[in-house]
């Protein structure tokens, strides 16, 4: 297995000249644009890795995932999908408009912000608590208890959030969002900020992909419902208007973030993690796309 | 097997009488809402029946799946995909206002009406010759050779179709839609009113499952980027803004169609017809979408 | 009087050469790009000319302004205005997007495109009479029996009409437009091409200027409102998204068309007729805008 | 005159019953629905009043021609216009959807509230300055040196301005508006908040009305051109998406507020001010609407 991997890594490594480290925040383009490295975790938990998987990023919009699991748990499945749409779409990452339209009652789905914005907001707690829990969370699901939030991160993405300071204002108005505009901003950006690396993603997308299995308790949604909802969501929505054309070149549910990392989950077979920094026009990790299309074709992972 | 299947009919005959059967042309008004049926075909060619089988309905939209197929098989998949999107959507399947947006230059997907008028004018051949040829398709992959079209369902869409003349003539308008609208027109309203049963279609079904085998040829694209494509798209768009809940709930690609149809693709395993004409408020055949949700849960037949 | 009008020509006779003849219909740009001519008609029927005043060209939007006069004497105010809004918008003449939107209940007023095609369709009388209609009033206002319309410029604005029929077709599908589309849109684009030269518009002009005076009957609206009406929405809308700030620069209600030529009516003082056909980015034009300009400031003509 | 005036409220007293208060923020509602006022100010500075013409109110949406009228005259004309639209809008008062859209670069026109927002943020000084050049330039047009502002309007303002925080949001984030949004917003605000009286907005149009008269410095732009700015746009967007049927009804330059007050200027004759805070389902002043109705016609003020 190392051997595929290391083979993917070498056909993929020329990528990483031609993408561009996101650079809207100044912490975010400290990122070295060589670091390239790819996990994959079985469902025995054998990790196999190759290239950069200790390197440190922000998780940025793949904690949209956890949000997501966390407010259905805590909710229910029908409380959260009347706040937040199940509806892929062909906008960008940061849509806004839509939601000034009369008819539109909530934003398309919870992998865009404005939908990420509204699960982080249905998570219990209230300020702080809120962004504790996910942590928690997320440290449950990679099995990592040391992962924390990178500071400097979240006060950048804080100081220049004015797109979801907007998104966060007009759901407010519309009288979508209940909650304070301010606190859930800052738990948002938290969440972004949160640090990882390609193995914890590739046991996050392991846990995944084995039915979500390990936690003491689902709260208000059964176990198989929740992988269904978090594998479809991904498959439709995972990597915004770029999810169909994805479904089709890769195959395998994932999610992305602008901090070079890329999480898939293959269906009862293993979790993935690639990460490297340089993105594509998309926003997206553009050697960590090339290695998912590798991937999935030298192992046989594509659903279709 | 037929043991299961008449099972499932009998969890979902209440159903029928819930929906409401298409009025929006009196030729579809005249389908008999009680009508309900499923045949599922596997791989080796075996067919399962039960219900009302043999009942003849338009394809309507699911006609699509086949065009898509032909351009591409026609024009290879970048010249194709240059003049509709990859891209689901959370717009209803007859969106037009996009289109009018300077920065929109193609409708999001073939699946949704603007994107299926687009690509049935890239099927190659002329007015009624493109007709002729997905004809010719839909009963190769059907393996019906009998299988036409409803000269009246055809009449009465032409008559009827206002919306998707402005669909046409504002691609046409833009420079997106090449050649004359009203014979592009005239071809898809063709198109939605070939004739099929609940056989027809999961014969379709299986087609794909098995990964599209037993053409002579597949034109400018291969059999295995075909199918990616097919059941790619069925995944992402094929229930309109639907196929993001539809994937959580169903789990399996599908295309449906207003005539009460439901075609779908379980990968390597099968291809499934069902049938029943009274629709819900998404118009997607109520009994239908009940007897998917039983079948994949039944058979185990989700991807996630 | 004609010295002032000789040196305005004078003065803009340059913006002849910088403008562009309309070119979307090969009909239009048959025009001469040197031609300029004014000409004003006091209200006692005095007439002062300068320049090509005897060139024929197509009235084009500016009989969107007979149109709405039509339609309210036909119908009254609250029946047209039910179903054509009363609103200036800074979206350009032939916007169709909203139309689109489930919120939007009918086009934003009668000088863009969609509401003039809905005004003709409420002129009483049905196909061909509708139009014959509409040119006895254009003969009459403008005081000139022996106007006639293109039989050139129509066929050819029929042939290319792609935008047009999509605004009609979707204000069809969406119930907002009664009638047989095609037909509707013939007597639309018939009276689009009918033939005036600079002293018929300034007839026009000194007819609305003395608040519509001469008519046997008004229908079922008083002569004081229709004025208003007329005025006030060539204010407003008559020069369509740049029409606020036309009424800054020049400050007299206008209305403009891609022939070329502009028609103001200044209250209870004097009609004016400009024509050049050289267009500006706007679709105005360029000469005549900047003949307008001219005489407003050197005959003090401005509202404020 | 003042006849004229007690029978202008004496027939508009009944609406007063008919509208509704402002209730969006507390402060607004403690208003007397009963009150009703009308003031007339001529050139020669002589003042007519009836009603209630001494109670206070906030200048709410007046204030931005003032706010307009000095970011002109700091920046010039053209300096502003690339900043802010000069084109009227069918959209509410609060539109933010266009913001998003990629091809449009800034808001419809200053009379908006995005609009208002960027003059706002064009008047020199910086936080906290700004606001007080508008509130001096406000005191020497209505020619009352004791205006102030109201503090607890000003703090709910500031509390529940959602929907305004996303429209300063998104334009920063869009690039078009420089500075500290809550600094901006905050000067906003107050400014909003200044409060007035029926005779206060008969001097501000009195003021118009004669071309502005009176400063002793115009800045950036000509006096002759500021006064066909501010009026221009008055009457192409001072009652938002009902300027065009309020132009054709009323025929005077004129803006509204929700706290209850309609500044009319009628060129080179007149200015006036209006008071009643029960709205219509538009956010004008109800009673207020039907006095400018009656003014105009009573004393022959229409434009056409």
């Amino acid at each position: 297995m190392e051997k595929v991997l290391n083979k993917i890594i070498e056909n993929n490594i020329n990528l990483t000249k031609e993408g561009k480290v996101a650079d809207y925040i100044p912490a975010l383009k400290k990122a070295n644009p060589n670091n390239i490295g790819i996990c994959i975790v079985d469902l025995e938990g054998n990790t196999y890795k190759s290239g950069d998987c200790n390197v440190k990023f922000t998780i940025q919009s793949i904690s949209k995932v956890i949000t997501l699991m966390l407010a259905v748990m805590d909710n229910g499945e029908s409380y959260v999908f009347e706040r937040v749409g199940y509806e892929g779409t062909d906008e960008p990452f940061n849509t806004l408009y839509k939601l000034d339209l009369p008819h539109i009652r909530k934003p398309a789905n919870p992998m865009i912000n404005a939908g990420a914005i509204m699960t982080t907001s249905l998570v219990k707690g209230g300020h702080g608590e809120r962004f504790n829990r996910i942590l928690e969370l997320v440290r449950k699901v990679s099995n990592n208890p040391n992962i924390s939030y990178n500071e400097e991160v979240y006060l950048s993405e804080k100081a220049t959030g004015d797109k979801n300071r907007a998104l966060a204002n007009i759901m407010k108005a519309r009288g979508m969002l209940e909650g304070d505009v301010e606190e859930i901003l800052d738990d948002y950006f938290k969440q972004c900020s949160i640090e990882v690396d390609a193995v914890d993603l590739a046991n996050i997308g392991s846990f995944l992909a084995q039915g979500c299995k390990g936690l003491e308790s689902y709260g208000n949604v059964t176990r198989e419902k929740l992988t269904s909802i978090l594998l479809g969501i991904m498959t439709t929505c995972g990597m915004y208007n770029f999810s169909s054309e994805y479904i089709v070149e890769v195959g395998i549910p994932s999610k992305s973030g602008v901090g070079g990392g890329i999480m898939g989950a293959v269906p009862s077979k293993l979790g993935i993690g690639v990460y490297s920094p340089a993105l594509d026009e998309n926003g997206n990790s553009k050697a960590g796309y090339g290695m998912m299309k590798d991937l999935a074709k030298e192992l046989n992972l594509k659903l279709f």
